[in-house]
């Protein structure tokens, strides 16, 4: 029985969830071993195209309900469920926390979004580019740091009583910046990783042994769309800011330019939608 | 008001707790920030005397119900608690889990009596030295893997159809066994570390980071001992076999020599007493 | 893509999933709003028959692994997530807890075997009828009450210093028992009602309201079978002993008096099947 | 080792803890056994007067931070932690939920306070007074139901998509309002009570055994003093509104009509402070 119907106005999720295998019916829809998880784009062709094939699609899209955007909700496919599931649920942002988030481009600042939503006491950004730190406190943190300049770390300290941050989420995907996130943290707290690593981190446990630290590794599974999408109707979260630059499908390589050159073009999400 | 009296019998457990800071207020007692945490025999001297001086003894011990041995209560001073609080419960031991333990020196035989008391369908210890891996089999692991000469990872594997185990307790401390540690858990699943470490890991981020794991480190905090002291009553925790010697307040250098010498005298834990 | 094929060995279980709708997608299969939940049986003809047709069937059905017996794995239809999932999961039972089940049918029986899986120290099976309480000790129940002799509260009360039960768990579906198990429970405890009741109970929030209990209620989801059915593969959980009565598909009515004569015949379950 | 020194600016908390209880222990200082729990103006005299001998000050006392006026740390002593813990926190109000709060007097105002730190998408609040509802109104919610004259049920169900409220919320104590909360709750949801009872309530569980509900009752443990502390320092809590009139000693009797007069006099909270 087919939930969906031809003319359906429907978000692809970035996962595909074959719906069927042990992980999907975990709810964790990004380890599915039945064909899917993270397969568009990755493994398979992509979405960049006037019409796609889908699999798995009556359990990979979510229905865009009416009042919403399609721009708006596009920043659902990816971005916003992936830093508010693996930075700040893995994370356990609570109320009056201080979450210190290292990396401040589109998905540090998506993790900013998705933090206030908890009411953290404080939101630290830090960056090595101011520009993206003006964009973290337009986003909503309070306190920003250039850690080219600054000392990350007494900060974080400062604002804690000298016992490190409640939560902290790695959004650059770099050995010194997932180091970084291990340090700031208070005992007892969260490092949520959401960054995506090509190489090994070393992971000081000659002093994190004794700290309970609890250290978060994951994919989006998608399993937030149905919340998130709630909160952009009530307009409590607001996609639209991502949303830096308009192209059309005639202008795939300016848009992977402009893309690309984030620091000079402030580009954080770049929409490419076919030509009307 | 004092609860405790003269002649009251009581353990006095490695934690030491203040019961009024933040984290004595939170049950996390080993991070105790009002003087207390690990400091017995750590920052100060321990107990190994006729008589001791115990800081905030009020919140810092435990009352052993009668008919129970003192020698079987003394291993809720720390190893059981330990085990079963950063090994067991950290790790979210849950019904049908395959649980890999790594090091089956006493704290890792702790961390099996930990992991059996939630029904695992599989215990797999894993150690290089084979008699400590018969012990592992007598205290209930039902795999031993001798990893000098079998491979863990394709012995965990095999069980648990090529995903891995559910999780992965390190009871060594060293960096070879915390990354076996990693590389052995299952997407999704949890990596508990109990081992002492003096040196830095290497965390291997560039495969870990969208395998959803959990990984968590932790100074016991001895919130479980009332509850481990409930099932020694019932007898469904045995501690007497952790028990291995005992010497009476003359002997303390062979009691030392006996213990360091483990692999020859084979002891797990050895019982100081005054000499009656 | 299917994953069934003609010849597979599996089980119907009492739950129909649409795989595709919010609760679906939740885990919450039981609450299944796109056709499933308890359907069949309830809404739409049973299973008893030599052919039926399984609505649903991908994410429905569980295949059966070699080694298991048919009969056995019959359990997990129903009765046995039933009571884990409902009974033992919702009240979380705790290693060392003291758990009561008022009840000592089926139903309270595999509360019973799923709350041994969690090592509670004592394990409390309430009933009027001695012969359910003889069963109730073969299942592990280490105290039997026939509370229509015995004082239930004070014998609970009793094993626990005059707290009570952290866990009472109703297996019987009527106002009194439900009653006598909030009644049971401690400052903190839960309260999971499994009991399939067609009445209003009274909830005596004038002294529940300052006591901290978790009341529970709900159907099963049949999330927890992949867990069961490791725990049957290894035997941890031994379902062929609720099966006290085979029948072949001419014995139906007959079938039907032993089972509802339970207090003369001993029935727990009756096993139908086609003849041979 | 005192914590506390003469001068110190304390809060007076409603629950007193002895610290060394088992229930202490647990960080549920409400159910302590050892002395304390809610005793203050309950089982013994209160704080209204010129000095007070505090029970157990060290653990039942919090430090007023610098720069948080004494006034507006008071509505920490008793009424926001009592709504923040058992009915917010009980009632596991999360992002994007829709949150029926039963009683919009000054606790089921708190609740709006705290319901707001988890971005819920709607906060409904039901009572029978206009005067109540505007105040709800301005404290947060954003739907009200004067369920004098509007049915509450078709309300919330509309919010909905016919499913109920996440999460329900009782803030009246009465049977009437705690049987309208079990209604307005969709299947999966949780009902937190917080009203202060005297008489029973009907529990409807011929329909709620199947719906998966999680009702809970509970004392203030105020654990989560120093998180409403945090977030008073920053203005994101905001207690001043809750004190519309203040008095000095010499007015008690004044005062305390003013109080029970709450529905003519719109009073919320009165301050009763000693003559400067």
């Amino acid at each position: 029985m087919k939930q969906l119907r031809p003319g359906d106005r429907v978000l692809v999720s970035c996962i595909s969830a074959c719906g069927k295998c042990r992980y999907c019916r975990e709810t964790r829809f990004g380890q599915c071993i039945g064909g899917g998880g993270w397969i568009l784009g990755h493994n398979i062709d992509g979405t960049q195209a006037e019409k796609v094939r889908v699999p798995f699609a009556e359990t990979s899209t979510h229905p865009i309900p009416s009042g919403i955007a399609d721009e708006d909700f596009l920043m659902l496919a990816d971005i916003l469920p992936t830093a508010y599931e693996v930075g700040v649920l893995n994370g356990r942002v609570s109320p009056g926390d201080v979450v210190a988030i290292v990396g401040a481009g589109p998905i540090g600042l998506s993790a900013i979004v998705g933090a206030l939503l908890f009411s953290p006491s404080h939101v630290v950004a830090i960056d090595l580019a101011d520009a993206r730190l003006d964009a973290a406190e337009q986003f909503g943190a309070d306190v920003t740091v250039n850690n080219g300049r600054e000392d990350a770390l007494s900060i974080v300290q400062g604002l804690t009583g000298g016992l490190g941050a409640d939560v902290a989420i790695e959004a650059v995907g770099a050995p010194a910046t997932f180091e970084l996130a291990t340090e700031l943290v208070r005992p007892g707290g969260h490092i949520a990783n959401i960054g995506v690593h090509g190489t090994p981190a070393t992971l000081h446990l000659e002093t994190l042994w004794t700290r309970d630290v609890t250290i978060t590794t994951g994919l989006v599974d998608t399993y937030s769309t149905p919340t998130l999408s709630r909160l952009l109707g009530t307009h409590q979260v607001d996609a639209a800011r991502f949303v830096t630059h308009h192209f059309d499908f005639e202008e795939f390589v300016k848009a992977y330019e402009v893309f690309s050159n984030a620091s000079e073009t402030g580009a954080l999400k770049v929409v490419l939608a076919p030509t009307a």
